[in-house]
Formats: structure tokens, C-alpha cells, sequence
């Protein structure tokens, strides 16, 4: 099966935008087993946008393309598909009742374009919107095809149509478009992808620690490992899979992750989505503990982190963000001298335990840069645990301009709070 | 002059690496006046860059190749220009010279793979690399064309073939590519964008309000309007003007700008990369006055995002985070009641001015869902801000799931905060 991706989009092709939608994408496609040959990025004009669909379905099963689904004049997929197929476009009633109802709910009238977004050419199926307004499509091409029908005039092609929006396209693709490709495939070999979260060690330094796995690996080609520097999240380590079923597939993904771990050991914060915030709050929930937090470099991004992870609210009581020093002072508590140090971070923790009526206080101080600050250079960040025994400080040094560290300081905070609450949890056991 | 880009690389398609050659590419060839209708990406495969290539020369006049001019044996750009052009590739000695030297002085044996990237199709000019190893060639097609001619025959079609190293790449085209397209167009034209970023209105309803004003453009044809949802960031318009210098050009944009903003007023937030913290703290800054924050539902996001902006310590005082509600009560003094209310959102403005000494206190309390919280349905937010004189609050109605209306409540509230720093200034100088 191949599919290609046709973005849709001025602002692409003029660099406003950069194409992220096409690579998560392929990279989507890649994981089902789909083969992705070409991707083309085309302007909001319909001619031109039908002569790229023209041309990927010359090559292809399938098209996925993406953008130019909204309710403004710019948006023309909807017409560019009806040329394409030569057939027009209905409004389709129970689409329309959904956006009006979307617009209802939020006390706001609809403007009559958005009607446009329940246009639906005939013969396709609508893949509902759970994520906005403009509703997905279907359009299957019978084998006596249309314009776009493959030269041989062999099996059926099919066009999805998605928004441009990322959140509204993945959802939309992992939903509908994926297993629909599955379904036309008929019958697979199962591939499947476990991703383990790695933290605190470069990928130069991984790569040779895994080495001798990657090797042996190799040699049996099933099922293979790939590296996946994702900056400020870590390193991704993939395992994929293939198998005949999809539970023999998960059984080789089990048996690689064991044995990744037993090299990797705590390095590994999480499986696939888990981020270091959702590990931190599962080691929490674990033990009973409630979080209190003293942030001075990172400015709030901590706090924002871990109110994500669903259910926060349960173990995390709030925090203070002390960018003025007078704040660290007269409200955490923090004693007279230099704010990047052990002794400050260790008060801000404590501080905030007690300010904040937590059982363990975390706290970040440090240098963001650019340059020095008090003498302390750019990149020192301090870390700072209290617990109701005692509180103790690790100082960190890390590179990269202003938002690196400050999104690296998050980042190894967190995770050596979480290290901290192993540790706390072998004690507790122990 | 129409210009394709077709970049090369299997990692691309496979989402590996985002394409940001193609979008810089398109930028560029947009600033000097070339229209790019369409970008392709292919993978490291001879024929396909051919298949890719040919569609690209049957559309336009000009093809920027970008990538796979490498050394590894996956680098197969010039043997699909070999192939395309039916011409066989020649061993260049002087480029040949050039890369040994290049290894020579990194005290390098230069691996006998290198020797590849000194081989040129016949007909084909070298573009010297001055950060790199890999040349870049301009390929010219006579009127007699090849394979890849234009069907009418006319004219001739060149393909620029640039390696896909960001920086090598970048320096190749501004030196060499733009300038030589720009002389095959003989007399030129400067095509310019600027961005007006807008907060308040859907983007149907804004898309209804300028619509006199987009029919008047229409058929006037220069400058052109486009917008773009950004989701959580607002709406974009873009006003994109043609003319014969860039002075020109600018001149139409600053007067669209005008008539833009006579239409929106202070909906407008901010132009091109501006945004809405960074209009917030040019409001603080030009006033003098400091901010404190209070934050519960955000759970941190606006203290994050205020931080990211660059001087930030010169006027952001620090923040609480009030995720539990004994932090609010004790820490800020909001009297008892319900958190969610214009009361509780007026105390904690105030109370995050007092305790974090600020003269300005902006706060933001609601339900981020999912579920009502204390019979408070999920999208309400109540935003307080405080002055010396007095404070107020304002409610608002936020759609989507836990994460955008979290992430719509921090921007919803920077605007509050915005527009009213904006009437502060009107009284000020009133």
C-alpha cells in the first residue's frame, strides 16, 4: 500500500508555516506499514491542489491532504475535491446541526461561512471533527475512477481529506484514516512500536552503552532499535515489532524492553507518551505525597507541567514563582546571600513545603543567561528537595541559550525529584 | 518565473527530520519575487527523484533540488540529474582538488566515498561549497530539453541542485541561486508579507468583518489577505503586497496595515513574530509598573510564558500558583467562598499584589473541565485584575477539552490584563 501526503497551504509554500503535519504524518503511515513515496505541499488554489491530488494518485494507493478545510474563502479543499471527482457538493444537514450546536454551546452565533464546512461531495463519508469544526473525508475512487483514477485502472483509490490544524489532524488520523488504510491493506503482518523515555545521558553515550545489543540485534532483524534525540524531552529509544499478530508482537516488544532496561535501569522515565511530569506524579500518588513547589529560573513552567497530568489536583497543593529576589526573601523565607546556591535552593524547598502546606518541597534556582549573574555562569541551575526528615540540593550544569535551560532546568528537576522518590520508595521498603 | 523545490531524503518522508529547507527555500524565492506553487519531497531512491524532478520541470521553469549530494551511497541526487538530463556524470579535478584539500587541512585521509561529490553531469556548472564538502551544480535545459522539458518547449528550465545542510545550504542559495534566477528574470519583483496577530473574535466572524474590505482587495489584486487560525495563539492575517522594489512593496504594506487596523482596532495584539506576553509587557514596561500573578486553573502557564519574555525580571515581580484551596485562603486571603467567582478573583488580584509587591495584580481562577468543579461548568474562567485604586473582574466562556482551555484562559487573561493597560494609558494621557 502507498500513500502520499499533499499539504495544503500558502503559508507553506511561503515559509510562514513550517510543514510539521506532513512528517508526523509519514512518520504515522511509516508505523502502519504504509509506504510514503512523495509528500507535495501546494498553495490554496484549486486548480493547483487538484493537479497534485492528479499526480500523487497516478503514483499511489491513497492520499492523505491536509489543510484547507476552514470556513474562510482561502480554504478550497472541499471545491478542489469536487473537481477532482467530478461531482458536487451537498450540504450535508447533520454536519451543519453539529458545528451550529458547537457555536451554540459557546453562547456565540455562527457566522453563515462556517455553513461551508458541511459541504461534503457526493459520495464520500464524513470522518467526524471531535476537536473543532471542519468535519474529515472520505472520498473513495471506484476503479472506474475519475480524473485522478490510477493509469491501470487497478483496485479502488481513495483521497482523506483532514484539517490543517495539528490537534485536529492527528486525532482525525489516528482515529479514522489509519485504521481505514489498515482495513483496505486486508491482511498484515503486525508492526508495532514501543517507545522507552530515556533521561540523563547524551545519545552519543546511550549508543555505546546499547552497542553490543544493537548488534546482536542486527543480526536476528527483529526487532530493531532506533535513536530519537527529542532535546529538551529526553531521548526516545524505539523498539519496533513485526509478527503475524499483533499479541506476538507485543510479546517480542516485552522481552526487548526488559532487556533495555536491565542496561538502561532508572535512566528510563516512561513508555510512549508518559512524560517525566506523569512519571513524577505516578511516584507521588504511590506514596501519599502532596508537592509543594519554589521556582525562580524556570518562571512557572514546573508548575505548568505538572498541572497537565490529569488528577493533579490531588497531590499538588500549588507554588510560589520567586522571580525577585525580595520574593524568595520575605515570602519563602529564603536567609540573606547568593540565591544560586545549595543553601538558597534547600530554603526555597523548605519554603515552600511550609508555605504551601506540602509533604515534599521542590525548588529551582539558577542562571538562564544570557551571561553570568552574581558570578554564577549561565546554565548553573540548583536544585532543591525537602522532605519532612531533611533537604538536600543538587547543582546541575547545562547548555545552551536562555529557553534551553530553562526548559532543561524543568526537565532534570523533575527528574531528580524523581530519582529522589525511588530512592524514597526503596527506603520505605527496605 | 515559477520555482519548484523538491527536497530528497528518506528521512524526511518518514518524519524523522521536519522539512525546514523547503519552507526557508519558499521564504526566500517569495522575497525575491518567484513564484513556488508547489514543494515535493522525495526519498534517497534515483528513479523517484527523476519521477519528482520531471513533474516539478513540466509545471515550472525552475527546480531548487535540495539534498542527497552526500558522500554515502544513499546520496543519489546526481545520478538522477545524470539520468534526467541523459547525460553521463565527468569526474571534476578541480572539485576533486578542492575536497581533498579541504580533508587535508583537518590533518583528515579523505575516505575514497568523497571522491563522488566531485562528479558533475556534463553541461552543468559547479556552485563552489564554501561551508562544506558537497558542490552544488545549476543544470541547464536547452529549448531541445530533455526528459524533464517543458511541453510547449519553451524557453529554458534549469534545476539548482543545493546540499541539504541547513547552513551549507542557505548560504549556497542567497549566493548563487537567487541571483542567478533573478537574472534569468531579468527585471524583478518584490513580493512582501506582514503579519497582524488578533485576539477576540472567531475567525468566521473576523473573516465576515473585513469582508468589504477583501472584496475591494480582490479585485484590486495587490496586496492580497489571508488568514490563518494559530488555535491557542489567535488568528493571523496576512497581508502579502507586490511591487517593483521592496521600498515599494513595504509602502502598500503599511498602508494595508492601517486600514486593518481602522477595521479591527485593539483586537490587533501584535505584528509578525510579536506576541501576546510580549504586548503585555511592553504595556508594563512603557508604564513602569511591575506585575504579580496568581494563578489557579493555568496552574503556571502564565507566569511561564510571561518569563519567556526577555527582560522580564525588570517588571515581573513572581507568581503563585493556587492550585489547592487553602493556598488561596491562607497564603493570598481570599475570603471564603467559591473559588470560582468574581469575589475570589478580585481577592486574589490583590492578594497577589500585597504579598508579592507588585503594582499591578493579575489573577485567573476557573474550571478547566473535565466535569463541572462545585457546580461551576467546565470553561469558565474569571479573570481579576488589581491597581492601587480598585479591581475588577471579568468572566469568560472557553470551549474545548482540559488543555485548550487551559491554554485559551492563559492567553484570554494576558489580553484582559492587555486591553486594560491600554484604557490605563487612555486615562493616563486623558
Amino acid at each position: 500500500m502507498r500513500c502520499e501526503v499533499v499539504a495544503v497551504g500558502t503559508e507553506l509554500l511561503l515559509g510562514q508555516i513550517v510543514d510539521t503535519n506532513s512528517a508526523w504524518i509519514g512518520e504515522r503511515l511509516a508505523r502502519a506499514g504504509v509506504d510514503c513515496h512523495f509528500q507535495t505541499r501546494v498553495g490554496d488554489n484549486i486548480e493547483r491542489i487538484v493537479v497534485a491530488l492528479q499526480v500523487a494518485l497516478g503514483r499511489s494507493d491513497a492520499v492523505v491532504v491536509c489543510g484547507g478545510l476552514g470556513p474562510t474563502p482561502d480554504d478550497v479543499t472541499r471545491e478542489a475535491l469536487s473537481v477532482l471527482l467530478g461531482v458536487p457538493l451537498v450540504r450535508d444537514d447533520e454536519v451543519l446541526a453539529r458545528i451550529r450546536a458547537l457555536f451554540g454551546g459557546r453562547g456565540r452565533a455562527m457566522a453563515s461561512s462556517n455553513e461551508r464546512q458541511a459541504d461534503v461531495p457526493v459520495g464520500a463519508t464524513v470522518i467526524e471533527q471531535r476537536r473543532g469544526t471542519a468535519p474529515g473525508l472520505i472520498c473513495p475512487l471506484g476503479s472506474a475512477g475519475g480524473a485522478g483514477a490510477r493509469p491501470d485502472g487497478a483496485g479502488g483509490s481513495v483521497i482523506y481529506a483532514v484539517p490543517g490544524v495539528p490537534r485536529e489532524m492527528t486525532e482525525m488520523v489516528e482515529r479514522a484514516v489509519v485504521p481505514d488504510l489498515e482495513a483496505r491493506m486486508g491482511q498484515r503482518s503486525a508492526i508495532v512500536s514501543r517507545v522507552l523515555r530515556v533521561w540523563g545521558e547524551a545519545e552519543s553515550a546511550l549508543a555505546e552503552r546499547l552497542a553490543p545489543r544493537l548488534a546482536a540485534l542486527d543480526a536476528a532483524g527483529n526487532p530493531t532499535i532506533a535513536f530519537l534525540a527529542s532535546g529538551i524531552e529526553g531521548i526516545q529509544v524505539r523498539i519496533t515489532a513485526k509478527a503475524t499478530t499483533a499479541e506476538a508482537a507485543a510479546a517480542v516488544l516485552d522481552a526487548e524492553e526488559a532487556e533495555l532496561r536491565s542496561v538502561l535501569g532508572e535512566q528510563v522515565f516512561g513508555v510512549d507518551d508518559q512524560t517525566m511530569e506523569s512519571a513524577v506524579a505516578g511516584l507521588l500518588g504511590e506514596h501519599g505525597l502532596t508537592l509543594g513547589l519554589a521556582e525562580s529560573m524556570t518562571g512557572g513552567l514546573i508548575a505548568s507541567r505538572l498541572t497537565s497530568v490529569p488528577g493533579a489536583s490531588t497531590w499538588f497543593r500549588g507554588g510560589v514563582v520567586s522571580y525577585a529576589g525580595e520574593v524568595k526573601f520575605d515570602l519563602l523565607g529564603v536567609p540573606p546571600g547568593p540565591v544560586v546556591s545549595e543553601p538558597a535552593a534547600r530554603a526555597m524547598a523548605e519554603g515552600a513545603r511550609r508555605v504551601l502546606g506540602a509533604d515534599v518541597g521542590l525548588a529551582v534556582t539558577g542562571v538562564a543567561g544570557p551571561g553570568d549573574h552574581e558570578g554564577v555562569p549561565a546554565g548553573t541551575v540548583v536544585v532543591g528537595v525537602a522532605l519532612a526528615e531533611a533537604s538536600e540540593a543538587s547543582r546541575l550544569r547545562l547548555p545552551g541559550d536562555r529557553v534551553t535551560v530553562t526548559q532543561l532546568g524543568a526537565i532534570s528537576a523533575l527528574d531528580v525529584l524523581r530519582r529522589r522518590l525511588l530512592h524514597q520508595a526503596g527506603e520505605a521498603s527496605g
